[in-house]
């Protein structure tokens, strides 16, 4: 039996997707210096599968002779009563809301209503972030500048400053419909706002980067390239970056920001709702 | 003053992306039979725009007599005492579980240490996540079948069946490199596993779908085509259900799952551990 109490086995256990245990375990356990090793067991809906996670929990504790820590978010009764059998540390993800819930809205809740991440499938919500994925796609690095009218929002900048992972980032979670359009080392002489894009310019947005961390990205992919140059990625920053001014186009330094950071910050700026599913 | 006990304005307020704040309110939420109007604030991070949220919030309770729902998860404590005296029921996603947490790991929380969803883009896990994305996209709706060998799954079926937004949902969500390959009208006759894809069917699955969905679907694309008929849906789906069978191809009926529940099915299917980031 090896102890280390710096080291804790984590269990996402529920009978849905486990995307809400796990989302909230993870920003919790951001807050702790110990060192974890993760595990994710959605779909536990029947007693066999529940009898299976709790010898896989119990195995745990005495393999490290320390509890493991389980984050859970169980409807059914008897799978709870299972799970909770486990030597563990449990900790009832959304239970810990539902009580002062309760309490503040003088409502009883009914668990069954609606399980999260679980959708009607013909709900409006649903059917338009579906679609927006279809849009965005279809509006790629360039791909398209039709239908510009329908679009949320119009991401400019130069190649590898992030423009695709936030644009299907925008449309998968939030329903965005996202139109990007780089600009290439042939557009610099004479850069301007594209045509198409002009009487769109109200809902467009730059994405920047620093120079250094451009040249690193590019490098992975073109190792010792032109386009991976430091003079080339500077130049094409500083073109873009003045037009992005003189075009009083609103654009956001990329560099340290995640995907998720830089898509709540671009529906900040804009003043876009997110459409929740 | 229009009072309805019904009805709850509800406001997720961080000082990062409030995502983690927005998943549980909303999961939370589900199981209360009440009407919502959900605003999301993110980066409130100065004084300024603190006192503004502040305002928001009363002028909510203001204008409909009951207390707004707020959601948060702020580590600034400047910006957390404003907020906490607007007029509101608060729910502090976080702390709620960093409690118990701190009592069973006999450990002081360190709130700096890591903020959720805020990434070092310099860990392998940000970049294989990146990587995935672009990886997913070269490789979407059979656009190519090169490089399989670096793919993690690779998803088979009809046109329209939600393989396109389940192989982006694994990509974002978990890092996965997806491959996704349609079956078209014109393979029906000699319906077969690609050559390409024959080597790697052990990491193959298939997705299927009722007729009467994709029948309805297709026609929102492409109304009253033989591409969108009852029985050129029901033919296909037929042929490549037995194709799956013949192949032994694993497969999954995606009629009333969302893309998380999917993704998350094909997950557990298929063994692929999650990355996060």
């Amino acid at each position: 039996m090896q102890t280390n109490a710096n080291f804790r086995d984590v269990f996402y256990v529920s009978d849905g997707t486990a995307i809400t245990s796990e989302t909230l375990g993870h920003a919790v356990l951001g807050q702790f210096d110990i060192e974890i090793q993760q595990t994710t067991l959605p779909f536990v809906e029947s007693i066999e599968r529940a009898n299976l996670v709790k010898s896989q929990i119990d195995r745990a504790y005495e393999k490290t002779g320390e509890k493991p820590l389980v984050f859970y978010s169980i409807v059914i009764p008897e799978v709870k009563e299972i799970i909770n059998s486990a030597q563990a540390n449990f900790y009832d993800v959304l239970n810990l809301l539902v009580e002062p819930l309760k309490n503040d809205l003088q409502l009883e809740p009914q668990p069954q209503l609606q399980r999260s991440h679980s959708i009607d499938k013909d709900s409006a919500s649903y059917h338009d972030r579906i679609a927006a994925i279809e849009y965005t796609l279809a509006h790629d690095d360039g791909i398209s500048l039709n239908n510009l009218e329908q679009a949320d929002i119009i991401l400019l900048g130069v190649s590898r400053c992030g423009k695709t992972p936030t644009s299907l980032y925008l449309a998968m979670q939030f329903g965005i419909r996202a139109v990007n359009y780089p600009f290439i080392a042939e557009d610099m002489a004479t850069l301007k706002l594209p045509k198409a894009i002009e009487p769109y310019r109200y809902k467009t947005y730059g994405l920047t980067i620093e120079p250094e961390r451009l040249v690193t990205i590019r490098h992975e992919r073109y190792a010792n390239s032109e386009y991976a140059s430091e003079q080339q990625c500077v130049e094409e920053l500083n073109k873009v970056e003045s037009m992005f001014r003189r075009e009083a186009i609103p654009y956001l330094n990329t560099t340290s920001l995640s995907v998720e950071e830089i898509s709540t910050r671009l529906l900040d700026m804009s003043g876009l709702k997110r459409r929740m599913c």
